[in-house]
């Protein structure tokens, strides 16, 4: 019966669910590929398979270790690319990663860092527009903003800095336009105390993220978008360690250090200035070739 | 730089380890080829990274629920199957499973069961040679062997069977022959109280394993070959839970009551006779093909 053990697992395959069909069907035919490919040896199978059981442990409810795995074998972002075809034009989606949490009503205009590191970094006005594919302005649109600190922690990892800290829900006006000041964001490195640094250091990899912003906005009549914005010149952009990078999400930053600059964007130092608009696809759009 | 992430990934993949390079890009191509062709949903991904974490929840140092997964979806046979291609006439490999430990050495004839199975089981006769693959017999061969009681459980599962029940080291004689007497081995279920019964149970399989015996058989000269002897007639025979049933492994039991066949086998009550020749490589076999 060992002719086509393949085939074999893949007729057991039934119950009442044909979505798990269809899923446990592939996956089972690919890791067959894979074996067939790789041809592991004994011990090599063992070492994956406790390789896993070591993923397992690392896993709390606030830490899931396999999402991380995902996220650096480009995983996640494939999964969030099948997800979010969409119109040209529109702004590309990429991934919401493991940080997001509630975030405060501010004003346009607002500071959203509060804590120390607005001392320590560099200081940033954000600033564009929420349009259509067509360039139509999108009025009350809501961005929902989050960024690490220039240490590279989020709030919620941190302990000195207060909830909310270096994030802001953002409502834009008439002109579809937001604005806010807040700091320029950090390139940091992923966790490595567990399996996936493990894996990073194994194939020679770096765990560093390119400084980034994070973005997800909701606006009536809209597509949601949940989005990363890169900054031109860092050095983790071609090896993002979780392959978030696209190149409509990198914004050049501008120094701005006038009298002029800092009186109109309302600064008391020097910044620097990152404009970009972000185009929603409309909610009832369907990618016909998709479907 | 989205148009090719799976480009982009594996271009990432390197370090001083050729071999690993090589499985990790196998894998993540056929990890994202998974993902390309079931397109799963944000929801779906998500819920199979926490299938993953759930999995290794149950795992202790007695335990690995990924080995049950690999064994659930064939691939531990599968790896099995490109570890031990042999000549022709070999007697195929088949897995060892979680439940070999150390055996005590026997005479050749010996009972191997010491519980009250013994009293509650059909009792058998296993006899056969250890021969190459021309047929030539191979004296002093060691069969390691292993088996269940009639609940299904091991020694080493069940505090009411004395350490080393149903196992024995067996030796060969000048004839290359070997026979045990012991209880008929019955079908039994993997463990379904973890993830990877959770799994069975969506797609509509059991859990059983047809009743066999394991064998490890190791003698100079010749390959070591680790496998399973099944019966005929078994209603699991062509849906093992664990895929390790290959045709060439099936026995017939044969159903023995006469005087004669009692005194033939020094048995005191009806017995199933189980006659099993196995079939060893040489060591120094290449396979030049699979080179």
């Amino acid at each position: 019966m060992a002719e086509d053990l393949l085939g074999q697992v893949l007729a057991q395959i039934g119950g009442d669910n044909p979505r798990l069909r269809e899923v446990i069907t592939s996956l089972t035919t690919h890791l067959h590929g894979f074996v067939a490919e790789v041809k592991p040896t004994e011990e090599e199978w063992l070492a994956g398979l406790n390789f896993l059981v070591e993923t397992g442990r690392w896993c709390t409810p606030r830490r899931n270790e396999f999402i991380l795995l995902s996220d650096m074998l480009g995983l996640t972002t494939a999964v969030d690319d099948v997800n979010h075809v969409g119109p040209e034009g529109m702004t590309p989606s990429s991934v919401e990663g493991p940080f997001h949490s509630p975030a405060p009503p501010r004003e346009l205009g607002a500071w959203i860092s509060h804590g120390p590191e607005r001392q320590r970094a560099t200081s940033a006005v954000v600033h564009g527009r929420v349009l259509d594919t067509d360039g139509t302005p999108i009025p009350g649109a809501v961005l929902d903003l989050w960024q690490a600190n220039d240490t590279g922690l989020y709030d919620s990892q941190d302990d000195s800095q207060d909830d909310g800290n270096l994030r802001a829900l953002l409502t834009t006006g008439a002109d579809g336009a937001y604005w806010f000041r807040s700091i320029v964001p950090s390139s940091y490195p992923v966790p490595t105390d567990g399996t996936g640094g493990k894996l990073l250091t194994a194939i020679g990899r770096h765990p560093m993220r390119p400084a980034h912003l994070h973005v997800r906005i909701t606006a009536d009549g809209y597509r949601p978008l949940t989005t990363h914005v890169f900054l031109a010149g860092d050095p983790y952009l071609d090896s993002d360690a979780a392959f978030a990078v696209k190149d409509e999400l990198v914004v050049e930053p501008v120094r701005r250090e006038t009298e002029a600059d800092l009186r109109r964007w309302q600064m008391d130092t020097p910044f620097e200035e990152l404009e970009f608009d972000f185009h929603l696809a409309p909610a009832d759009w369907k990618d016909g070739a998709a479907q």
